[in-house]
């Protein structure tokens, strides 16, 4: 049996831990019709080097479809076409970083964010954050010691936190980047999925006013194998990463998928991918909460999350995530330890559930699981 | 009217260039036939976060098809699947150099590769090349001066120059690469577009044996729209690109189109694509070199090429490209100025033209354009 995909998991495990969505929620017969919309023209530019800044009627078809989504008008110039929000990530570290710069990440923050920083070794400052995002008097401490070139923030729907930045905390963050002149990067790929809380506008609104990169992407809302994604921003920040050798060189970064997901929101096949997901994670999402508050004991406290993927449940002080976890194991339930999200070794005594990846029936019965390894011992 | 590919020719010019397929060379009908066969397939896991390395079935179909085209055996555990060959450098330069790294690259060299490595800051220094490739005796020269980590090297059907490394050379290359303990990163792209010369096989034949890096694309025997390629190398070298942030965070880099490539393969489409390009740049190769051969003065030579996308020409010292090139747009001609394949702002009176783009005819018209401005004027 050969690998296929990035999952791993043992026979018989539920592994809270995996951030996917789940085989089923893939749209395979959408994206069929999708591609053969489009390859039955008799245009083969997509097949082509792409345009650096990626095909501007590709462009101009996801503007709209962000138009709507966003509630707020989203320019085709102000896109530029990624292979996904890691690989966004990765392009803004090479063509806005140095070797010993300092960047601010959220603490917690996207764990695997923290591998692509650390490729490019800059020095990474955690700032904490409670149950309304990024805290900014810790920010404000931080800026006093240290030069920041960006802030990496996931301002709605956190991962792994869940926790949006509230509106007041988002005009206060700007302020400070302008202030203090550092590029904020946010990861806005969980805004549309929200299930019981609307959102703040993205801080996509501001790239205009402020130095703002907004990331999205297709993986969320459609299907991670598609690698395509969008950098949001002025052409001050964009026409850096246009211009970078990897898109001189190669041409835009996937204009074969692009076209094919042209068709897919022309054809109002991602409306449709989008509000399926949204109507099965929400499900999912309430399960997920109402299990735990009837399975684990009460000294366990979490937020019930109004969107994205995760629940992030915090143990009493002494409680250690990573010995829990080798006792959840060979009770066949695992999930994401704390410490994985901490820039600086903290966070012990949390962990991470996603919903996005099992039925609603196995997250239950990974959650009596779960609540056979959470009683009071563990305590150090 | 909004950009959709990397081409900008302004009306009536023939851009010699241009190093692209025609559009008429890009398969769209093998394209729709293999996403129909992969996508009515019930499986959906191109559409998940795939391996790191690739798709495990995809490389094992790969491998075979490389096993046959390159003529020796291919095993899909040395493969990684990347976005094409431009990102491969990207990442190689991400995993294996530091700021201020020395690297080695051919004089002449492929220009665009210029701009990924000077997005890395390292010190580039160009190795001189002649009709048999990279001159050994200059590489053991510049050996002595720089410790270099890796050398980057076109070693069959060389963009611009078209020459190919000889069998002799080649294993003076790798004796030098163990004494010095350097990389070689080969651009093996053009390695199956053979038209009049079998090459000797590719570098990647040595990479159990050798530090070596072959890259591949899909761009060049298919259509780079796909953003699809391979780097082969032993786990050594490959392991270290697999673990990168880039493809921990997003998973493999391009599963979808992995997954209709596969079914290209698998149909028999990928071996009749290459055929017919093979055929069509065969026949243009052979009608550029002849249509120089009559328009253009004696003094200025080149070599045919026995493969690849191009024409390497030198002017009578004295002369320079870039003074030509003013004369030549407006008589509605162009080409690629050899100063821009130098690492060091030399090969003034050189120039590179593609028969990639352009149909026969349209190679003729523009030879004959080109042969008005190349008179015995412009020596300096």
């Amino acid at each position: 049996m050969l690998q296929t995909t990035q999952l791993n998991i043992p026979e018989g495990m539920i592994d809270f831990g995996v951030g996917q969505p789940s085989f089923s929620l893939l749209p395979l017969a959408a994206l069929r019709q999708a591609a053969d919309h489009r390859l039955s023209q008799s245009d083969p530019s997509l097949l082509q080097y792409g345009a650096e800044q990626g095909d501007g009627y590709f462009r101009a078809t996801l503007a709209q479809f962000l138009t709507a989504r966003y509630s707020l008008p989203v320019e085709p110039e102000h896109l530029l076409i990624t292979s996904g929000a890691s690989q966004a990530l990765d392009l803004i570290c090479t063509r806005f970083t140095q070797p010993g710069d300092t960047i601010f990440v959220e603490e917690p923050t996207y764990f695997l964010a923290l591998l692509i920083f650390r490729d490019y070794r800059v020095n990474i400052v955690g700032i904490p954050m409670d149950e309304n995002g990024l805290i900014i008097e810790a920010l404000e401490e931080k800026l006093a010691q240290h030069h920041s070139v960006l802030l990496y923030t996931i301002p709605t729907f956190h991962n792994p936190s869940g926790a949006t930045l509230s509106a007041e905390r988002r005009e206060r963050l700007l302020h400070l980047s302008r202030e203090h002149d550092f590029l904020i990067v946010a990861d806005e790929v969980y805004q549309m999925l929200d299930y019981t809380v609307t959102p703040p506008p993205p801080l996509a609104a501001h790239i205009l006013t402020d130095r703002v990169i907004s990331l999205g992407s297709f993986s969320k809302i459609t299907a991670p194998g598609l690698r395509l994604g969008w950098a949001q921003a002025a052409p001050a920040q964009l026409d850096r990463l246009i211009h970078a050798g990897l898109l001189e060189s190669g041409g835009g970064l996937n204009p074969f998928t692009s076209g094919v997901a042209q068709s897919l929101i022309e054809l109002g096949l991602q409306d449709e991918c989008l509000a399926h997901l949204k109507r099965v994670y929400r499900e999912r999402s309430a399960a997920l909460s109402a299990a735990l508050r009837q399975h684990l004991p009460g000294s366990v406290s979490f937020a019930e999350p109004g969107g994205g993927f995760f629940i992030w449940l915090r143990l009493p002080a002494g409680y250690n995530a990573q010995e829990l976890l080798a006792e959840a194991r060979p009770r066949d339930v695992s999930f994401q330890p704390g410490p994985k999200f901490s820039s600086s070794g903290g966070l012990a005594n949390y962990l991470r559930l996603s919903f996005a990846f099992y039925e609603t029936e196995q997250l239950l019965e990974g959650v009596a699981r779960l609540g056979q390894v959470m009683p009071n011992k563990n305590v150090i």
